[in-house]
C-alpha cells in the first residue's frame, strides 16, 4: 500500500482523491499496489467539501508524517509550492505536480533537487493529453524538430467561436466566462502567459532550454478584430493560439502568439476548448495529441497516472528526460528579431488615392514582397488594407510597422499576426 | 554500453540501425548509456544493405551471444519470430518487437513468459505514434470506454481519395499501389485484417481481452461505391475503415469495418495514410494520437523509444500494464448480433412503382425505424436506393438485409455500413 498527501484540496484534489476511491481496482492492478490518500492540506478547514479526506491546515504536519510515501501539489501558487516541493524531495519522497507556474521558473533547480527521486508534472501541460509521455518516452528517439500547441482552452474557445460562428471578441469572451472557461480577470489565459508556461516545460524537455516565461515572446488574442477573421476565411487560414518551439539549426525559437494557419493542418482543426499538440520529431515526422486541457477530471487522470508510473517502477527516469544534460545550455535561444515568419497586418487608412502606394513602397524598401493584399471599407472614409508577405525576418516586419505607422493616411498602429506554415 | 541483436534487418531494421547511430549522442543521454547494434540476423547474406552492422544467417547463433543485452525482433511471419522471442525471454533478455501477427496470436503467452522480463512493441500499432505508452502509461488511471482507431493506412489513403477527390476504389487502391502504400495482394490491408491485429493489441492492454483475430467481426472496404460516398457527402458523413472496441456493461465490442462518422469528429480529419487513435477515457474523456502507422523510420522511431525505456528501467512494467490479470476473462467479448449501431443500406432494385413500400415493409416488420432515405438512379431501369437507419441491433438489419435480398425488385444483396456516432 502506498500513502500519499494532497497540498491543495481545490477541483483537481478532489478529483484526485476521487479517481484513487472509485478507480481503485484497475489502479491496484495497473500500479501493483494500492495508492491510498490519507491527508489533504488545505487553507480553510471550515469549507465543505465532497469527499471523505482527513485534513490540515498545517503543511508541516504533513510532511512531517512518515507514513506518507509520495507528496501531491496542487496548491497553485509558487512560493509556498516551492517550498513543499524542495522539501518533499529533500526528504526523499517523490513529488507528483499540477502546477506550470512553478515549473516554468523551477524546474531545473527543482530537477537537480530530485536527482534519483521521482518528480512528475505530466498534469501541468494540457490536462489529461499525455503530452509529456510522449515527448520524453514515445518520441525520445527523436531530435526534435517543432512543437506547435495549442496549450490554452480559453483562447482557443474565444477563436473558434470567432471563426465559427462569426462572433465579436468581446462576446465570445463573455459567453467563455459565462461557461466557465475563462476567469473574471482573462488575462493569464487570453494574454498567452498560461500557454507560455506550458511551452516552456514541453520545450525543457525537448531541448533543455533554460528560460523563463520573460525570455520569451509572448502575445495574447485581443488584439484580433473581425477584418483579420474575414482575411483569413478568404485564404483558406484558420486562426489559432500557438505556443510555438522551434529548432532551427543550433538556435530554438520560443514564443506563443496568435497565427494564421492553413485550415487542413491537423493542429487546426483542433475547436473549442480543446487542447492540441503537433510535435514533429526527425524520425517520426508528425504527431498529434488531442484532448481536454482543463477541467478537475481531466488534470486529475494524469496526477494518477503519474502515481501509479511512479508505484510501478523502483526507479524513475530523470524528470527531464535525460540524466546527463546534454542539450542543456547548448541549444540558444533565437533572438526575436531573427526569428523568420509569413506576417499579416491590418492596417487603418483614410481611404483616398496614393494610400496604397505609399505603404508599397514601404514594403520594396524593406525587401518585403507581398504575397495577398485586401481592402476592406470601414465607412466612406476609412478602410483596412490587410496584407499577407512573403516570408521575412521579424525585425524586417516590426519596422515596416514603425514605418508604416508613421505615414500620414495611417489611422493608428497596424496590427500584426504571424502566419505559420 | 547495452548491446542489441536485430532479428530481421529489412527496412525497419535498417532505420533501427541508423536512428541509434545517427541519433547516438541523444540517446545516450536519455538513456543514460549507449545503446548499440552488435549483431543483425538475416535470411540473405548477399543482398546489400545501407547499413555497417555484423550480419548472420544464424538465429541461434545470434540468441547464444552472451553479450546480448536485449534481442529486437522485426522478422514478420508468426511461428520463427514467435520461437525466438520466448528463447530470449527464456533467457531473461528483454525483447522489443514491431510483429502485430505474433501478438495478435501469441500475446498472453508471451506476457506469462516475460514475467518481469521488459517486453515491448510500440511498433506493432500505428507505426511511431506512441499509442502503447498512452494506454498503458498516460491514460493508466482511467477505464477506457472506448477506442476508435484509423490503424491501416493503406485504406485510409485509399477512402481519402474517394472522398476527397471522387476518386473511384479500383484506382485509388492502384495509385496506392503505385506510390508504394498498398502491397501487389492488398488483402490484409484492404481486407480490415491488418487492423484487425492492432485493434486486438490495444485492446488487450485496454480490456485484458483474449480473443484472437478469427474470434472478431473484421470487414474490409472494398464493397464501397460512388453511391455510399455520394451519400455519405450528402449528410455529413465521412467514411473510414475503424478498429472498434467499446465496452457496453460487462462486455466489450470488438470490430473492423468501414463506418460512416460525422465529418466534423476529430477522428473523421485523419486523412491520407495517417492513422489516429481516440481513445475515450472515463476521467480525461476523449483523447487523439495522430501520426504515420508506417514507414521505416517512424516504426523505428518507437523500437528505439521502447529500447531506451527498457536501458533506462532497471525493471519493467508489466507488458499489457497490469501485473495482476483484473481485467482478464471478466469481460466477454459481445456477440456480433448483439451490436448496436446505426445503419446504411445500398439496396440495387429495377426501378418501378411499389419497391419502396416493398423494403420499407421489411423494415417496419422488424421495427427498425428509417432516418434517411435516397434514390439514385444507376441507368433507365434501375436504381439504388440508399437507406440510414435509427440505432438497431445487428441482428435485425442482417435479417432485414437478407428479406430485402429476397424481394422480386432487388437485384442483388444490399451492400450494409455501420454508421457510427
Amino acid at each position: 500500500m502506498v500513502k500519499i498527501a494532497i497540498f491543495g484540496v481545490g477541483t483537481v484534489g478532489e478529483a484526485v482523491v476521487k479517481i484513487l476511491q472509485e478507480n481503485r481496482e484497475i489502479i491496484k492492478a495497473r500500479a501493483g499496489k494500492e495508492i491510498i490518500p490519507v491527508i489533504g492540506v488545505v487553507k480553510n478547514l471550515n469549507k465543505k467539501r465532497n469527499i471523505e479526506l482527513e485534513l490540515t491546515d498545517s503543511s508541516r504536519e504533513a510532511l512531517d508524517r512518515n507514513d506518507i510515501d509520495i507528496v501531491v501539489e496542487l496548491m497553485g501558487g509558487i512560493e509556498e509550492p516551492l517550498k513543499i516541493v524542495r522539501k518533499a524531495l529533500q526528504l526523499g519522497k517523490p513529488v507528483v505536480t499540477a502546477n506550470k507556474a512553478l515549473l516554468a521558473y523551477h524546474r531545473y533547480e527543482l530537477q537537480d533537487i530530485a536527482g534519483d527521486v521521482a518528480f512528475e508534472y505530466e498534469a501541468s501541460v494540457a490536462g489529461g493529453i499525455p503530452i509529456i509521455n510522449a515527448l520524453r518516452d514515445g518520441l525520445s528517439a527523436n531530435h526534435i524538430k517543432s512543437i506547435k500547441g495549442i496549450l490554452n482552452g480559453t483562447s482557443n474557445y474565444i477563436l473558434t467561436k470567432m471563426i465559427k460562428n462569426g462572433t465579436d471578441f468581446k462576446i465570445a469572451l463573455a459567453e467563455a466566462q459565462a461557461l466557465g472557461y475563462a476567469e473574471a480577470d482573462p488575462t493569464f489565459d487570453i494574454g498567452g502567459f498560461d500557454a507560455g508556461h506550458k511551452l516552456l516545460i514541453l520545450s525543457s524537455i525537448a531541448y533543455g532550454i533554460d528560460a523563463k516565461p520573460e525570455d520569451i515572446l509572448i502575445e495574447g488574442i485581443e488584439g484580433i478584430s473581425s477584418y483579420d477573421i474575414a482575411f483569413a476565411k478568404e485564404f483558406g487560414y484558420s486562426i489559432k493560439l500557438l505556443g510555438i518551439a522551434k529548432i532551427v539549426i543550433d538556435e530554438v525559437e520560443l514564443r506563443v502568439h496568435p497565427v494564421m494557419i492553413r485550415d487542413n493542418e491537423m493542429i487546426a482543426k483542433v475547436d473549442g476548448v480543446m487542447n492540441g499538440i503537433s510535435v514533429v520529431g526527425d524520425r517520426v515526422g508528425e504527431t498529434l495529441y488531442y484532448g481536454a486541457g482543463a477541467g478537475g477530471d481531466a488534470t486529475a487522470s494524469a496526477v494518477v497516472a503519474n502515481l501509479i508510473d511512479i508505484v510501478r517502477h523502483n526507479k524513475k527516469s530523470p524528470m527531464l528526460g535525460f540524466k546527463h544534460p546534454l542539450e542543456v545550455g547548448k541549444l540558444k535561444l533565437k533572438e526575436r528579431g531573427k526569428i523568420e515568419s509569413k506576417y499579416y497586418l491590418r492596417i487603418p487608412v483614410i481611404d483616398k488615392a496614393g494610400v496604397l502606394a505609399e505603404i508599397s513602397r514601404v514594403f520594396g524598401d524593406l525587401d518585403i514582397s507581398i504575397e495577398a493584399l485586401l481592402q476592406k471599407n470601414i465607412n466612406s472614409s476609412s478602410a483596412n488594407i490587410l496584407i499577407a508577405t512573403h516570408q521575412t525576418r521579424e525585425r524586417n516586419i516590426l519596422r515596416a510597422i514603425s514605418k508604416i505607422e508613421a505615414l500620414q493616411p495611417v489611422l493608428s498602429r497596424p496590427y500584426m499576426m504571424r502566419i505559420e506554415k
